[in-house]
């Protein structure tokens, strides 16, 4: 496909970000926008925590389904709202307790109707992947 | 496969939801424990809400996992932790601002090493499923 | 969502079952259509055959796959190609060797943009499922 | 995760490759093998075609699925059988018609239960992936 290029900077997403999503505003950071890609940080709290101690599974799903979305935004700005129609999600190994989570974003298509993104979740302190997921997004027609 | 029995009810799958999702236990209330299935219903709030005033993607995400995770327990009883390995989940339609959602669970396997449950979830007042997820879970070996 | 009504009957998807898919049409039957559903049963041959003596997990994504398509078609008439987006699948227990797969397809959303379907698949002889898959399409603009 | 490294180079996996799978050995050739990663090289002949002239579906899941069983395979040896219980797999782009498919696996997880892998999968002369596709394997228990 094409290079793609974002329209946006970190400063920009970031305040994207607090202004459209303050439940988790507090708890993401966006570390990083480049072409065709996204890192979005996050650190967690009590609240996201699993019988067990580890993160919790939707904690992650979450990260990832907002860091597709962030990316998509960077590339092709604040538009009208796209909206998740699928994703997949698998769980390689539990992350660190009260460690951040990384989620690196990196746009596969960006069409005029669909939009997709994989995302790698790494644990600070853990080696390999915590999880990997595959998010689509339905985009509005102008 | 041999036909599932649960060995817990709603009020033993009810007690041990509070138990251990204190987080979410306010939300969630189960309705139903059959055999091979369980339906849990879940009182969106406004934390639970997307840009645009829909429910979260996550929020379903969520209610899917510990639907599945609580049809595992009353099957098999509150055992050693099963941990999610693997889910898929598609978006449908939109859930009805303010409604309830109602996640109807199908467990698919049951095996010694890993179990699958498939969710339907739908919004009261919505013809059709809002949602379908299927959620692979890996049992500890004794 | 709306009732949905099939605009072909099995004669009719089993022509173009015949007419578009030679590759596989030997193999595959059109055993039902109905409102927002359609059966279609599959006869194994050596070809499927994966190490083990069991059918291919290739095999029974190949049916699925078909399967939701033959669904759409039924509902929406022959029209220009629908495209897979996505996919996921579950194997949960091994067919039967030799045994006729059976792909039940149940149409969860039929929209202008995408449309999703949901098969069960079962093995002549096992009880349970043996694999579970959702498929999304995506469908030409007029 | 601990560094994977192969137990098995392109020729032992080519020769496994083609004792196992003589169905599509000769469609298939191993190209590399490197630590935690496999690269599988495919000639789509007209068999693999779909209505419209394109590589289809089932063709892409064909691959990314036998690329990841000979990518963990590499790995642990000619083991007893593991089998796929899941996957999910995501349409970017149309493949050029006539053209090889490239599978690039990497290994997410190589566990004594649970392996799973990731592939990208690219068409010669086409920019960015056609598709991409994450498998779970279960491993026997010794």
């Amino acid at each position: 496909m094409a290079a793609l290029s974002p329209v946006m900077d970190v400063a920009g997403v970031e305040a994207f970000l607090r202004a459209e999503f303050p439940q988790v505003s507090d708890d993401y950071t966006v570390a990083a926008i480049g072409p065709g890609t996204a890192t979005i940080r996050m650190e967690p709290d009590h609240r996201h925590l699993r019988p067990g101690g580890t993160i919790s599974g939707p904690t992650m799903f979450s990260l990832a389904d907002c860091a597709v979305y962030l990316a998509i935004i960077a590339h092709v700005g604040p538009e009208a709202l796209a909206v998740t129609t699928g994703a997949s999600i698998d769980f390689m190994r539990k992350p660190a307790a009260g460690k951040a989570l990384v989620a690196d974003v990196t746009l596969l298509k960006l069409g005029r109707g669909l939009a997709v993104g994989d995302v790698a979740i790494t644990s600070e302190g853990v080696s390999g992947l915590v999880a990997r997921a595959t998010l689509t997004y339905s985009r509005p027609r102008a």
